[in-house]
């Protein structure tokens, strides 16, 4: 931390880092001094001071990414409930918070989202979050309401998934429109574009479903994402799942980039 | 739950989990009541309702399928735990269980075996299962009785396996024939059918294994499944592992059918 | 256990062991006598009758590669505490294994070093091992000595990850320069040879990383490793993470070793 540039990424990194934890962070952070303090000046400096900080994405945004990629990735309790804290600090509702979870469960299965439930469920205790949980309450067809919601997700790739799947599995191509779009997808509590960063954030930190990355970097512009939302998001997600998931998911998103539009 | 289809999917889907479970499936959906109660109504409508309850394979089969995927992608332990009681309530021995645990090692490694070994413990002795672990015993050669084995399964594709290691490492293709055939493959209690589904449990989990999944996809034919066996089977796994792995598993059972015969 | 070469593979798989545990390990495997006595055995007769003692690795280099297969893929926290104590007692030393886990940032993200460096801490404790951190104190340009590092290490393949950043994502590329290389692989209290074991034990847990493994498979050859070590680590992973990603890597070794001078 001698020179001046070094001392600017500490002093800037441990602001943000204080800004979406308070005090917290800082003593995560000490707690490393005894053992490995350059890993908690990486953290700082580098997860902090370097990418926190930049424009492209807000604070929810990254706490929504983050959350999603902590609980899909599986073993991550106490970083998933720093950041679960950290996104209720920054104005994530406990309801959107809530619904990033549920919105896992396509992506990563019911173990992953109950796993994360329960941490959210401490979290929302320790830091005395209160709330309602909404109930979905629809009549009309899932099939009806979540192909709609497919068609204007994924447009054109998604109905093409489907589609692909009528030789071998139509049942699946089936739950894929009733469940994961009829019922998940159109649930009103969380935004379409933080959908889309929370599905990024998941299907980044699986590491295996470039097929699924590409159809859903395509739907993050589809909902009014732009490029550099979905490349600041996986600039993001280094800190939480390491280069090679996201130089992958990079090679994805130029694919994409360059067949969009 | 409002409507007569979904209010069928739900009393459906409750009488499954209570079959398999008895009054600790429902408690866990209580569970989430307060916190993410639609989360609980996927579980019983999706996970339970419409999947659960398909023809094509048995109660055994299913629990058996999830057990391997919950142990292949570790951090799942409550859900293991529950998985493993559900599988002794329908009729999975607990030797077959223990013998499902032994049958990842070679797809897996000793360390998910072992942490999934552990839960088992727990779940026989709050179960009060009472067994005696059966103890291989057998003097003929590893390598041979693995070689006789790998061909039974695998087929020719096992072969091809082994002599694409020659050039490289062919410690590593013998290590496959002793270690994966002749110790572990080769034990009699389980069955042939049940460990292509402990197979194809874990490597969908797994995710990343797609020419081993090739393999034993085409194995899972040999021993005597069928395709409605395989693919109900990576519909089960959606539960517990997500779409996109079942998806891409699926590519990969879309090749295997299309070669096989 | 019967015949005479099994025997050997138990003894001198026991003494394996008990060179690298003491009495732990051997008490590992008598827990398993009332559950999964095979399972046991199999670790004794295979992981290190079999696989340990084999010549081309020793044995710091063998936990150094276990240490980071079993932080990089998680929720193996007995057999990460186990390896670490292991590692010790072979005579790795504190300061090298803190700096494997600081080497898995760039690979895995800070999540997971964390936890391994919290699992370490106990290690440490237990075994009553002292040590003064080091502190990294550089005040030259991140870059210049990352880039420098990274050219020393990957050769020519990571100056073209870098460069096929410049169109997408040109921070990334220069992250992975100042922070991979610059801060990280720049370390001096572990060996270039030892990184790079780490890295093949890492990445071939994480199993998706295929691109990633290819660059440093080609660095582990540049660095003074030869072919043998490769393989060797290879085949030692196979007891921390099955034969599927053991074998998709050695399929990245065998291009490596086909291009490589």
């Amino acid at each position: 931390m001698a020179s001046s540039a070094e001392s600017d990424r500490y002093t800037r990194g441990m602001n943000a880092l204080r800004g979406i934890s308070g005090e917290r962070g800082p003593a995560v952070i000490a707690s490393l001094d005894d053992i490995a303090p350059d890993l908690g000046r990486y953290i700082v400096e580098f997860a902090f001071g370097d990418i926190y900080l930049r424009p492209g994405l807000d604070a929810p945004q990254r706490q929504l990414a983050t959350v999603a990629a902590l609980a899909a990735q599986g073993d991550t309790a106490p970083q998933l409930k720093f950041h679960i804290d950290a996104a209720l600090q920054v104005g994530v509702t406990p309801i959107e918070i809530i619904e990033a979870l549920i919105h896992l469960v396509p992506f990563a299965g019911f173990p992953r989202a109950l796993n994360a439930v329960a941490v959210a469920r401490k979290s929302f205790t320790d830091t005395g979050a209160r709330f309602t949980p909404p109930v979905q309450n629809d009549d009309s067809s899932r099939y009806d309401r979540g192909a709609r919601k497919l068609v204007e997700i994924d447009g054109q790739h998604g109905l093409e998934v489907i589609e692909s799947l009528h030789d071998i599995s139509p049942d699946l191509g089936r739950y894929i429109v009733e469940f994961a779009f009829g019922d998940v997808y159109n649930r009103p509590w969380l935004s379409p574009q933080r959908r889309q960063l929370v599905t990024i954030g998941a299907l980044t930190a699986l590491g295996d479903a470039a097929p699924q990355l590409r159809v859903h970097i395509g739907a993050a512009l589809n909902v009014g994402l732009d490029r550099s939302h979905v490349i600041e998001a996986l600039i993001h997600l280094v800190s939480y799942t390491g280069f090679p998931r996201v130089l992958n998911a990079i090679t994805v998103a130029r694919d994409v980039f360059a067949q969009h539009r």
